[in-house]
């Protein structure tokens, strides 16, 4: 079973990657781009009776900073 | 308008922070776990008129290295 997690900085808090990304495409040419937030995405592959508990523990003892970080789960059914 | 860009290693590619989740989860007594694939998540706040095509140029020019990245785009009508 695949679940998904995707781990985002908190409003609020300074995100240094998402303005040097947001520069790096000013510097390219790119405009229109308002603001750029960067956050990580893990892909689980969970043996079957692991439960999104287990994986929201996961998420608070180490993938997230709860902190400074928001995460969210996703599972999919279908895999 | 939100844009969520997700960019993800192809398969076959070492995944060393990946392995390195994966050790630790196993460390901190999470079993179950049968792998882990460490990727990016990127969001962008676009102005109105920036199409999907920019963002696909914008990935394929800084946001991801398309040699060993996937990316996908996901665009969120509703902000």
């Amino acid at each position: 079973m695949k679940t998904r997690v995707y781990v985002t900085l908190k409003n609020g808090v300074l995100d240094p990657q998402g303005k040097a990304i947001h520069h790096a495409l000013e510097g390219l040419g790119f405009s229109g781009v308002n603001d750029v937030r960067a956050g990580k995405f893990i892909e689980l592959d969970l043996a079957p009776g692991v439960s999104e508990s287990d994986v929201e523990a996961m998420c608070r003892k180490l993938l997230a900073n709860t902190v400074i970080e928001n995460f969210r789960i996703e599972q999919d059914q279908a895999a």
